[in-house]
């Protein structure tokens, strides 16, 4: 697998895109992103599990059934969520708009929403910035697209790679929002992947499904998911390797150029959390279950405590031994070592559930780095994960404290 | 039921108590405390669930199943949590002192730990401070001994009431310490609450039980407590009223009793949150199950991104629909009406899910106060409950980085 630099979604085969501003923000900045298809593509999603779920979700939730899609138009600024029979009708009208400029069905398309909660979206800017942006996709768009998506994000995710599956070379692109946040997913988190592999319908599927329970789902608390979350992957087969229709190598060996995709962005949204000065990696190993480990990962990354600590650069273990105690895993507390560890090197804190001396500069040293890596050992199992976040600052607070201003 | 300003726990008949400093905080504040029960009492108690639980509460969870407690024993300024074998030693040993100065069995003594995790208790200063302590409990130490459990706490937390039960004055007075924290119990919570009744073990245990449930555990995440949580109740049945022995209304007078302590309390806890600014407090209405309505509660309660706007006067109403979203009780989204009330004024913000024009000017007024109650009608069945909690600053994150130093 190569990771190709400087490249975008744009860079795979048969698809072009583009980023503009339409008038949503009043910054000026981009706002409205149409991704398309030359090819009809197979698609696959995973949306969120609010029950509070904005109008663009219901509607992308119908479409991804479609056994063909062909473009994903995204609006950023306003989640059109909490709004109602208009705000579903408003989501219908852009998949019809964008399907009319691009000769395809409504059914053809996906919508997301990103913004502000409760407003109505604004159709008569969007509706002709619709009109603008199907008329400039293009294959220079991608990295205006991924410009697009952004709220608070601090910069840009996007991220390709390139494998070769039977002896053709196959690209997989994708570009993210990052949720701007403490639990990532209590604000929207987007990605957009597109591949030109030649994959079947549910394959794909099974591959994002199983892809985002180790990367988006690990940045975030179980169930906190917003109300416009959605992952979507759209193969169009451009690659011309033979179809892959069965777990096969071929299949693993596009799974796992996916999750690493899909890793790295989860990484980057973690990294850009609102606030954020470091990027925190648990690399939890030796859990009884697979779940265990998620479970006890999570509950460290997730916790507050934790966070403002690790923005201290306060070496607090205690902390930790806290949020695995309830996190709902099974582990036995009198066998866990704790490590933290990055290029300035590795300490140990904890040692068999006890806490044991260590040099306080060695630990400053290590916690004053952008990237510091929790290592738990629970010496419990062979189950192992990973999971990502970021401290926590007074930018949180202050950026939270007027969203809406 | 009278609320009796300005007493303590010492104010009712037969509980004497005394906190003082033996060492253990550097800045010379009071860090040990000894409450003593002249007579025998019957005891009821609540422990964390955390699976990491410190040496002090493993020793109390044995005494609660004694017969008789007379004597609670706390240290603030260490947790005695993680610290092994040796810590477990400790705690028997500061129950074992308690016992020796005040003429009791180790197993009428239930010991409670506050502070830093993982450090070893420095004994030589806390065992001669508790043979101080026990010789200077008195009638006049209930303050003393609620300043001596505090680490964080900005203020003092006490409350008396005075009920009659069969013609006889019944005293119930509790201190506590607030864990200081955002999601409270995810540091430590300590209650111990005293009274004269005469009331039977089992219906104690009972009447705390539900008590804990509907108090300190809604200013709670299910589950995040930490590792030295403990509610304590000591009934020593001076008041002489005939013996509560089932539930009837005397039973009834006295669980309402002791709700009112305990909610007090709770809130105190609420409010003086690590760098709170404000109390805010969830009022849900008409929720299918009372598990319904204490899940949608605890999850807005418990929102980052809710707390952050309060502090900020954003009158965000979407993150309250989000939070609910993803809360895991059940509701209809289309059904809630979202209000913000206090002395300052009642201002809908949402109606059957939908978010409507309000003053900015009318919501800022009433999120500039000190409290705000965000009254939720969920207009989908007949369960209620209230929870607390505070606003998110940027005070919590410079407490909470450097709390070690």
């Amino acid at each position: 697998m190569k990771v190709l630099k400087n490249k975008s979604i744009t860079d795979v085969s048969g698809f072009k895109a583009i980023g503009i501003h339409c008038g949503i923000k009043k910054s000026g900045k981009k706002d409205l992103c149409v991704i398309y298809s030359e090819k009809p593509a197979v698609a696959a999603g995973t949306f969120t599990t609010n029950k509070v779920k904005a109008a663009p979700v219901l509607i992308s939730m119908e479409n991804i059934n479609s056994p063909n899609i062909q473009a994903i138009v995204v609006n950023s600024g306003n989640a059109n969520a909490c709004t109602g029979q208009e705000g579903y009708e408003n989501a219908y009208k852009m998949a019809q708009t964008t399907a009319d400029c691009l000769s395809l069905t409504p059914n053809q398309v996906l919508v997301g929403s990103t913004g502000i909660i409760g407003v109505p979206l604004p159709m008569d800017k969007i509706i002709p910035g619709i009109e603008k942006a199907c008329g400039m996709v293009s294959k220079d768009g991608g990295t205006s697209a991924a410009e697009a998506i952004k709220t608070t994000d601090s910069f840009i995710k996007q991220i390709t790679v390139e494998i070769s599956i039977d002896n053709n070379p196959v690209k997989i692109s994708g570009i993210a929002k990052g949720s701007g946040m403490i639990h990532p997913n209590m604000a929207t988190m987007l990605a957009f992947i597109v591949t030109d592999a030649n994959i079947g319908k549910s394959l794909l599927s099974k591959a994002l499904k199983d892809s985002v329970s180790d990367s988006y789902n690990m940045i975030s608390v179980d169930g906190d998911t917003s109300t416009n979350d959605m992952v979507i992957t759209l193969a169009n087969g451009s690659a011309d390797n033979k179809l892959i229709d069965k777990e096969n190598d071929d299949f693993y060996k596009f799974k796992e150029a996916l999750d690493f995709v899909n890793k790295e962005l989860a990484k980057m949204i973690a990294k850009d959390g609102e606030g954020a000065t470091k990027l925190i990696e648990v690399s939890l190993f030796n859990a009884k279950t697979k779940e265990d480990a998620k479970l006890c990962a999570k509950s460290v990354i997730s916790s507050n405590l934790v966070k403002s600590a690790f923005f201290g650069s306060d070496a607090n273990w205690g902390r930790i031994m806290c949020s695995l105690g309830y996190s709902n895993g099974n582990f036995a507390p009198d066998k866990v070592d704790v490590f933290f560890e990055n290029e300035k090197g590795k300490l140990q804190l904890v040692n068999q559930g006890i806490g044991i001396p260590f040099c306080e500069e060695t630990a400053k040293k290590i916690l004053d780095q952008e990237y510091i890596n929790i290592v738990i050992d629970l010496n419990d199992g062979k189950h192992s994960t990973k999971a990502w976040g970021c401290d926590l600052s007074y930018d949180y607070i202050k950026i939270n404290g007027s969203y809406r201003s």
